[in-house]
């Protein structure tokens, strides 16, 4: 392992959506890799270029959150290992962890019947998360949304939507802010004088774990070998909630606003083709992603790529989760602010920067030395 | 299109394998472009980096070569146009280019029954290579093997294999070389001294047009995001002339060396597979490649990455092997000499650089910054 | 070939969507097969079981029929040419052909701004039909809908829909029908008396010709091996006309129904699992089909099969079309009336039988012997 | 479950690789379908048609064997579970009958040193089956081969395979006899006599679970719907110790032989293409195979399906292991001899009968149908 624990003191992290399985896995996985008992697979931050670059260690880190769901995270932690999600066993070895993190869950909202408007609803998310800080004693705290995809909010609604109360409510508390969904957050016309006040970095938006991730260095390979895509075709199978949620067509669009921008960005023409999110219980945590990709060679010969990957959501979204908490609580050490477009490695949709991942990723290299830096 | 002319002369391109369909998709292809009935689509010479390059104007481009085979040209150009890789009609526009190439053409060697030892060989090839560049005028010529991939010779044979001779003889005519091919060309121990004393550019080794492409962009990515391969294997189809000439174990050995050292070089071990190459002849000139890759995400969940490249390997080589004329005979106009490793982005098994397509395209786009420079 | 000529005249085969890629590759294909230029592939009723069931000949067929489309069958033909689905050059060999039925066609409806009300649509159309007898001295005809797919009618809405009324005239010219669409033709509670009235054969609906067709040959392997299918999922690309139609909900809506019928009746339940049928027009004729099967094998572990289907879809129903033309005009001949289930070989939402392909193959080869007693 | 118990007493399971993964999931599975712990999902042989034909109930099958390994079927169920072949928690809710099956296993051979020639070997192997009858009191014994795939035997070695020694020994121990593996079994003319004077049934070669199971339903929609299968390609990768086992070449011509049989059978022809089988440890105890089929249709023009199979090898193996069991057990019963070719449906290279699956289906609802009428 190679982090530099240069923070004397510990680093919380508050989850929004902190039942859910990404959050679950996070936790889980964090307490599984401190202790020794698996590789960091899938953690970036624990690969050589960022060993002097001081994010907190892993071992620092501080679970708490909110979520509208009861279920305690030593029962979905269960539920996620017979789902083949955690490794047999690893539940009962790391309850204390489980039982720690879920000691500072609260009830979030709104719920159904809450009365309270949006003003109250953010006062009351940052006492919470004000409370964990203070009880936990750590030095700061960053908010990660990782609940599911909210619907977009209609035009003309004067309500902010819940992920954009939850980003509120973060600037209220002092914390920075990373958003794992495509849900609104921060990126709310309403929110946009408080982010520029508060002086804090935030990341987002969206995370890049699957279809999304291989139309970043494919959709590039063709524009360097100056292939002529024409119609780049897509359909997602996905089981667990996130299934449920995105079989709404609303939250569909959403999510899908984000798979397409990473096309036309990258190929600097929209191809015709559809995206299709389809909800399959059946597929439990896991998701299938077909891609077909239609292109023209010399002289116009037809040709065509297809992708099919096969993995759990959760998993790939774990490690990615944890870096991003590691990588802007530093960023908010570092007395960084506003939106770290070096972060669009991790996103679908990211503030800024380019669009093929070979580029992010140096990006996020130059990030880490950076950071180095500024010890 | 943006090629500036700025060689006062024309350049020869001399194909070894110059009835092969890499070679009259190319010579058919050029036409084509240079007469604006297609794009460019698939050349990266043409596109807007290269544009103040030097490179010679495919306009410029006068073809010849070598075969063992002797069906002419304009005949080959109609199989193709029947096998979909030619647009219908094209061969009778452009039958006059077809010809003029046709009659460049002289028998290879050596045939069988054939009683000249290397040196003979060697010096005959020169000459009909020097001869070409005398009767068209030319001011330089630039040899490029795209024959079919011959067996990896026997550690002992005192032989020089016939890839090797095409390319001694290249020296000796005083012409830059690639080769496009798994074959050994100027990669023998006893050419080393030659390739040396000629300070002549030269390129190669074996073009990567489809399932190593895709590998040189995905291993990037599998290892940027910390994922752990833990197993790549690939079947290859194809039919043509290459399919039943890699159906020779030896010459799959040759392919499938360049196949592999993308990945080891790229994930920085060999993960578990293997690559296979089947002779299907019902496919024609097209081809079609599985990839399954099984990794390791975070806490040894396991997923899966499968591929399908079907594509028609002619049309993809061929715009590539027109860049590589191109730029190579730039870079002997420019005076450089030896291994041009910043071509690797045309190469499965190149002379050094970077593995990884991302780095390799930036190398090349220095490359287009240096021969500006040269002018 | 093994058909026997046993009816002394000609067969009239008048097509609803007469310049459709489908009809002209019908009528390409069967001149071309007639003239010996090309084997039956893909014509069951060419097959030795046949030989001696009475079919009229193919080179005793004489085509005619309506659209509301001008392109001339001989323009249509090269288009399909230059896509890939007719070989080269079979345009101009079999231009008489072409040229023939081409002056068979007549304006079918209605019309944009069109003020006849249904029942002078349908004597316009039976008018063009017994006129066709009449001219071209055929003993009897049958009419066939290739049309594009139509919306589904609305539950309230007091016309017919087009294909309704060509299948009224089909009657009204004493002419048996064949629906190888979705849309609804006879199977209109309209129409339910006429049909009755008329003691002519019929056949339909929907051809089966890719995804429908696997799932009928695949869903009865887990049936026949008590595995437990937990949800089929699919994807339709596809362009040409096809695509474009089935981009309108309501059309698509019609095609699902007669997909999902296949599972629902083989399996005996409706596993989990949408079908998406998108408009792709870069794929020209040709059309892709993916299906994701989850299934659950003993002791309830979870496996996957998925299938990838690329074929053309007017290559792949011409010869059913000219299967059925005949088939159904020898049921005619032989007196048979009414719904034909001996045929649900051949279609997605037959009317009665069995939903399994073997089984319906067996139904077919009775119906052959069943033509061969009746003679 | 509908099975009658129609045998006062209890059968015999004598496998053949009793400390394999096979037989492991069928003993382990077994016990949980007869606990209610799991339905009997691809059990055939508990699907109605069977209700009445007398076999014996799972309920009295007792279970042991010959295995060269050692390591205990509770640890191997372990090993299964981790592998995610069995259930959570089974191991430990059938501990019971997995020590009682682990009691009952014996040291099989020839071991390497081991001196006994072929006959000393029988006689061993049959006194441990007879011994086992003996002391659990079966009234009958089957033997069922589900060890690794041997290399294909040497045509000039005079000793009898292993897998021969081992269905030797079931004839004189008078037990029926079922080889669910692609080794010679009873399949050598040196048993011929024997088999033949014992008058006991047996059923093989081959265990139809997978690649080929497809290829017995795809084959025949091809042929009945007058398409050319040009060629026919195949990879399958394997883990486990089948993987292993089959690296070995000759090891993997016996297996290849058995899924080319089946294209030749039904197709009537043997297609371009080959099948490839790879070890790949990292796939544990899963498969994929990939199957690339290029066809023909109307007019020439060329089409592609491809299939993607992702199984459990012993998910798929066990349910129709002990279902085989059962069925010859219940033909030893009903007093049938020599092979089965009604259970062709099982097997890849079967006793002659049908290839394509709808028709082998048929034959064992026929054959369950003659079961009972021997009641």
């Amino acid at each position: 392992m190679t982090t530099n624990d240069s923070t004397a003191g510990r680093t919380g992290v508050w989850f929004v959506g902190a039942r859910g399985s990404v959050a679950t896995t996070a936790v889980a996985g964090c307490a599984a890799v401190t202790a020794g008992l698996h590789p960091a697979t899938g953690m970036v931050a624990e690969t050589p270029p960022f060993a002097d670059s001081g994010l907190p260690a892993l071992s620092s880190l501080v679970f708490g959150g909110h979520d509208t769901a009861s279920c305690p995270l030593p029962k979905r932690a269960e539920a996620l290992t017979a789902a083949g999600v955690l490794p047999h066993g690893l539940p009962n070895t790391i309850a204390a962890e489980l039982e720690a993190a879920d000691a500072e869950i609260r009830i979030g909202g709104p719920m159904p019947g809450d009365t309270r408007d949006d003003d109250e609803l953010i006062a009351a998310f940052a006492d919470d998360i004000t409370a964990f800080i203070r009880r936990t004693g750590v030095v700061r705290a960053v908010v990660v949304n990782v609940s599911s995809t909210e619907p977009e909010p209609a035009a003309d609604d004067p309500r902010l939507p819940a992920s954009s109360l939850y980003a509120a409510a973060a600037l209220r508390a002092g914390c920075s802010y990373v958003n794992f969904t495509p849900s609104t957050g921060l990126r709310s016309a309403a929110l946009a004088d408080a982010v520029q006040a508060s002086g804090l970095p935030h990341a987002g938006r969206d995370g890049k774990t699957g279809q999304t991730l291989l139309r970043s260095v494919l959709a590039p390979m063709f524009v360097q070998r100056a292939l002529d895509v024409r119609a780049w075709s897509g359909t997602n199978l996905l089981g667990g909630g996130d299934g449920a949620a995105l079989a709404d067509p609303a939250a569909a669009a959403a999510k899908n606003a984000g798979k397409e921008r990473v096309l036309a960005d990258t190929l600097g023409i929209a191809p015709e083709g559809e995206v299709h999110i389809d909800d399959v219980p059946a597929l439990g945590e896991w998701k299938t992603a077909w891609d077909h990709i239609a292109f023209d060679g010399f002289l116009g010969s037809r040709m065509i790529l297809q992708t099919i990957w096969q993995g759990c959501d959760s998993a790939l979204a774990a490690p990615l989760v944890l870096d991003l908490a590691r990588l802007v609580a530093r960023a908010h050490e570092a007395g960084l602010s506003g939106p770290l477009p070096e972060l669009g490695f991790y996103f679908k949709d990211p503030d800024g920067g380019p669009a093929a991942l070979a580029e992010q990723f140096d990006a996020l290299l130059s990030f880490a030395e950076r950071l180095k830096e500024s010890k």
